[in-house]
């Protein structure tokens, strides 16, 4: 059985690791705070008798002492956003060590259960996220890290290299995927309208597009109205006709504006031009398609109408994706067994599980978010939520 | 008569002062480049038996060898926004040497020509302007520089005692206002619809707002647009309100956004927070009140309909202002008996001036801006219509 006593211990010990300014738990991918965290989970794995290791990613792998046959893998990762909550990433790493100890002979199909734990899974520090996973599974290359600039100028590549070397106590290990069967992580819900456990069937992948708006710049009290071709007035239609774009569309379907930069940027000059990044995300590739296609539309309006242009670049060409639909009907069957609520869901959130089920069938559980919203120090979760979903991966995993 | 070769030599003898990383002249305000400036306008007035000195505020005032009797005085400014062009301010200056050769003695009513180069009226490095002139009509207040500081970190208290310590050659003086008669300033237009010389007979001080609109941050995949607080799209939906408030009233007045901010500014968060400046002008009153009333009312209802928070901050109290009319209307006849083409307009960019005439009764007269934009290495001005401008002012005051 799960052990609460020990799970609220770990989340303690992971969370006074580090703390942002505004308090909360603050380990950035491929930093020290995210190198100490995981000497902290690799301990915790040898106390459950497990030999744990580093990959070449900075992955954390811990599979039973002196096993060599197949392998269910359980974990999330343990770096955070800048002042992050207590359980993101957190909570799955504990529970996959809780899955060590319910499950700790093999299983009736001959599999023992290890823990992964992925690398550098928030996005904040490099701009991309879930880069220990992606890069475990290839769909993104190691050359990649060095066009990967934090905003201090240092690169993923370099930080990883940081990472590993304050990891050299931990053995490096050749990723065991060949031998993996099955692998589940349980995540703390980020909406606040799942009340039950939920099991995502389908992920929104963000597809993301650069948009450059260029104008003319010029004085604030020189030019007229009518002679002006100011960006970012261009920009603050475009933002409107982002989110009207995706208004008609179904409630998973979103568009978001989460960057903007004007230049000149003086109180009294015309801005010649604004940058911003547009985030669309929808659970079907056809709504994702119909909120790009009215974008793009509005932008060529918008840029037409004002005489200035509008560049478009993708940056990113999320499309989205389907988890293994065995492993999510069993936990739902199982979950009806143990007289546990749950329900499908969707995850409108990019995850490790995501990216490991191209080479693993894997299982993605939401515990509900209770308190403050997601990524912020006020994040929680329920105990009694958080020992349900450990049975139900048990449940489905271990048989 | 105005000397056109000593003035695109003294032009060029400025400009290559020092120069900014696209090539325009580069002397910010109170900074050493000024101060070398400053030196280099003072050798040419000894040249033309001036007297140099500076004031306690750093402005460069030159009357003749042993007067001690009335003065006209002309000059301009000497510093320059970032990359600034060969004309703004410099232009000024060099005329304002020009009409002491054009004025050799005593004119009719008994005052003799001087020169007055104000300090630091370029408002990019502390974010305000005219800061010369206004310490000397007493509208600014020397403490107040301690609480302008520039991107460095660099208040302009600290940066004008350095600037004044560079200055330690030239004897400090006490302002002599109450000998001076007339003041009268030529500077380069910042407008291109000007196409003659523009005898100023309004300025639009700038009014402005500081703007923060407060939602609430959030996932960009987690929460549907229904639910959405988005600071970001408020900003927006006021940009463009701020610009449709403008729109009805005459030609000179406008609103400018020229700088926001996004907070958590990240591509996959909401944006939970967005501040920006507006800067709105116009040469009457009645039309800067119902534009500052229509931005208030719309800011208003967008906060109501979106559930967010818009504060309004007023940062500038500018109410729009009026030239000495006697000065040009003498301007105005004066163009017309020497056969110059000029017209009365209006300036939206704040000159010293406008300050100078709180106490000296001055006169603004723009010379049409040929080549690239006003402020721009590119800005360019035509030696017929700068010897026209020297010719008109000295009709002016020299009787």
């Amino acid at each position: 059985m799960p052990d609460p006593e020990r799970i609220a211990a770990r989340l303690q010990d992971l969370w006074t690791i580090a703390h942002g300014p505004g308090g909360g738990a603050e380990r950035p991918a491929y930093s020290s705070a995210e190198a100490r965290a995981m000497l902290m989970v690799a301990g915790w794995a040898r106390e459950a008798g497990l030999e744990p290791g580093i990959d070449a990613h900075g992955n954390l792998w811990a599979s039973p002492r002196d096993w060599s046959g197949p392998l269910i893998t359980s974990g999330s990762h343990v770096d955070t956003v800048p002042d992050g909550g207590r359980y993101d990433g957190a909570l799955g790493t504990i529970l996959g060590l809780e899955l060590v100890h319910q499950l700790p002979g093999e299983t009736p199909s001959g599999a023992r259960a290890g823990l992964l734990v992925c690398a550098a899974e928030e996005a904040p520090r490099f701009g991309a996220g879930t880069v220990g996973s992606r890069l475990l599974v290839g769909s993104l290359a190691s050359a990649e890290l060095e066009t990967m600039i934090d905003a201090e100028g240092i690169s993923a590549g370099r930080a990883q290299a940081e990472y590993l070397e304050a990891l050299a106590e931990l053995p490096r290990v050749e990723p065991p995927l060949a031998r993996c069967r099955a692998h589940a992580e349980v995540h703390v819900a980020q909406r606040r309208a799942l009340r039950t456990l939920g099991i995502v069937t389908r992920v929104a992948s963000p597809r993301r597009l650069a948009v450059r708006v260029t104008g003319r710049a010029g004085h604030a009290g020189e030019v007229s109205m009518a002679e002006r071709r100011d960006a970012l007035a261009a920009a603050a239609e475009l933002i409107l006709a982002i989110e009207a774009a995706a208004r008609p569309e179904p409630p998973e379907t979103v568009a978001t504006v989460g960057t903007l930069q004007v230049s000149p940027g003086a109180v009294s000059v015309i801005p010649g031009r604004a940058t911003m990044l547009i985030d669309m995300r929808a659970v079907t590739g056809s709504s994702l398609n119909r909120l790009d296609s009215r974008i793009r539309e509005s932008a060529a309006a918008i840029a037409a109408a004002r005489d200035v242009t509008v560049e478009l670049d993708l940056i990113r060409a999320g499309e989205p994706l389907e988890l293994d639909p065995r492993l999510a009907e069993k936990a739902l069957r199982a979950a009806r067994e143990l007289g546990i609520p749950a329900a499908t869901t969707w995850s409108g959130a990019g995850h490790d599980a995501q990216h490991l089920n191209t080479v693993i069938p894997s299982l993605l559980v939401f515990v509900p978010l209770h308190g403050g919203e997601s990524h912020t120090p006020q994040e929680g979760a329920a105990m009694e939520e958080i020992l349900s979903a450990a049975e139900l991966i048990a449940a489905v995993v271990g048989v």
